[in-house]
């Protein structure tokens, strides 16, 4: 049995809902792969937890379930100790930092989290966007250095595997364009839009279903899904892409009349991604909400549904679609990732 | 630069498609991945040609397209020269077997080439699915016992990496159901029969667009899909499933009647290849002709588009459909394999 030691830094949806995947999954993990996954350290916004042996998910999914810290976890509280406090302190293999985008912040505290941990020689996995956005190269070339894994699968449209897919599947091949529908939101609200709503009470209902943030205009503004760009065009095509090389327009740029006159023509609006290669072999990188029509590969995304479309040289034109009612799968990537650096292997385990 | 000395059996569609994608992408592989592929070997049904320094592709490329044989190459050439010997004899860093399937002679010559390479501790890379169709464990344990890798991810789909996003995206999940539209043929002629061609008429038609093969009972009473399915079960899941344990309805089963019934409906006839977990945790296997509604994931496919959808516990469902129109994918994934091997750390190259 392989004892893979984590630290998750965050437990907001994303790190709570690992926890209970790890705890849902355990015996499976056993039995598949051999390997068995010990929380030893977590920390949320109040404080810390620690236990060398593991900590009791079912204590911590507990505590964040209440609304409390886990720095009311029964002797490995921590009150008031920060994230990167506990990443310097603690010893474990990976860390897991699924704290959330801080962009006006230049992504602290996960970033220097991240550094930290690629330092002291740890693998990183993190479904966090901020630090690969702000310092992609610098963390591929600090893992690349200190020879241990950097894996972000899940900071592209949920738990659809755009990136593996884009990254592995893709080599040997020139990418003419991505394009993606990576964020749930933008297309929900322009439907209710398209139905006749205001945008209040679009945006409140959005709001109200959970998946519009505090941060409104970080989803509505194209900012997340520009984000979310920039990593696919670095991790994928290999391109030094930027925040500020997106054109971005965000979806108050399309009125009312127009998403009723598009769902008239069949069409469906969507905040398209897109990375489009040029005569001279750059990229041209967009963000901006389009009518899509049935014909185009993400021309039927539902509420619950994200895609990315490759179109390429020699792999033909590939679309994958993820549908996605909760986020489970979302979380679930940090599990994707650990198992695609100890399980190498790809191979199903024989029955 | 890395040399990678590759023998090539099958010089059909896939393999000198293959030597075109080799000779295209020459500068393209040496500048991003350090790599140089060398074809040291090639066999079709009437001999071999081999250069242990590389055989000069154009030539070959050349002679295929003129109908002759690889035996006929300048020097090299070795008329009667049998597959099988031809792995025996050369020395060589990866086995590609891209003959056609041949299940009636239980999968050979390919399975025996594949079992002597992996037992000279060769990779092997092969889109035939009759050997893995008949020996799946005993390659991947032959392939173990030696310390290589085994690779087919262009045997489901054509160029979809339906395999690869399975065996490595989903690890961690339960299966619930896999549901593949991996053969183009079959859609194409109930497309035809909708259209109200007859029986004869559309499958003339297929073969003359050159997606019907010689034995047109593999693709049409649905072999083709069965043996994908298998593939797909084995590797994904983890289920040592056999192509008698397909519950298998060919496309002779819908009439017309009922396919132009369904396109009234809306709704499209897809040769439909599907596991899907029971209750006491088995699976069963079938492949059959369906009426995809527009709101199944596969239920618009046109023409030149595969598809496969994955149900799972814990990354949602996930969609992957390729367009291909061309047989360039397929063969292409034969250069996805080899990178797959060879240059395992997945992020793409910094510019």
């Amino acid at each position: 049995m392989h004892d893979i030691k984590l630290v998750l830094i965050g437990l907001g949806n994303l790190g709570r809902r690992f926890c209970e995947v790890v705890l849902e999954k355990e015996a499976f993990l056993a039995d598949q792969y051999g390997i068995r996954l010990r929380i030893v350290g977590v920390a949320d916004s109040r404080g810390a937890a620690v236990d060398p042996d593991g900590l009791d998910l079912p204590t911590v999914i507990h505590l964040k379930r209440q609304g409390q810290s886990v720095a009311a976890y029964p002797e490995g509280g921590q009150p008031g100790k920060g994230a990167l406090a506990l990443v310097e302190s603690v010893a474990a293999d990976v860390l897991l930092e699924a704290s959330p985008v801080n962009l006006s912040q230049q992504a602290e505290p996960g970033l220097s989290c991240i550094r930290t941990a690629l330092g002291k020689g740890m693998h990183v996995v993190t479904p966090n966007k901020g630090p690969l956005v702000v310092a992609f190269r610098e963390l591929h070339t600090l893992a690349s250095e200190h020879g241990v894994s950097l894996r972000y699968d899940g900071t592209v449209a949920g738990g659809l595997p755009a990136l593996n897919l884009g990254c592995r599947d893709l080599r040997g091949a020139r990418i003419r364009m991505i394009e993606a529908v990576p964020n749930l939101v933008t297309g929900y609200v322009m439907d209710m839009l398209g139905d006749g709503l205001g945008w209040d009470v679009a945006t409140a209902r959005a709001r109200a279903a959970g998946v519009l943030e505090a941060d409104a205009a970080w989803d509505l503004d194209g900012w997340d899904a520009a984000a979310k760009l920039v990593i696919l065009t670095n991790a994928v095509i290999g391109v030094d892409a930027k925040l500020e090389d997106v054109a971005r327009v965000g979806i108050q740029a399309v009125d009312a009349l127009e998403l009723q006159a598009a769902r008239e023509r069949g069409e469906r609006y969507r905040l398209l991604a897109r990375a489009e290669i040029a005569h001279d072999g750059s990229y041209g990188l967009s963000v901006a909400p389009l009518p899509l029509p049935v014909t185009h590969p993400l021309g039927r995304l539902g509420r619950k549904q994200m895609g990315v479309v490759f179109t390429t040289d020699i792999y033909g034109t590939i679309t994958a679609i993820i549908d996605e009612s909760d986020p489970t799968p979302s979380s679930a990537t940090m599990l994707r990732d650990i198992l695609d650096i100890y399980a190498r292997e790809p191979m199903a385990p024989v029955h």
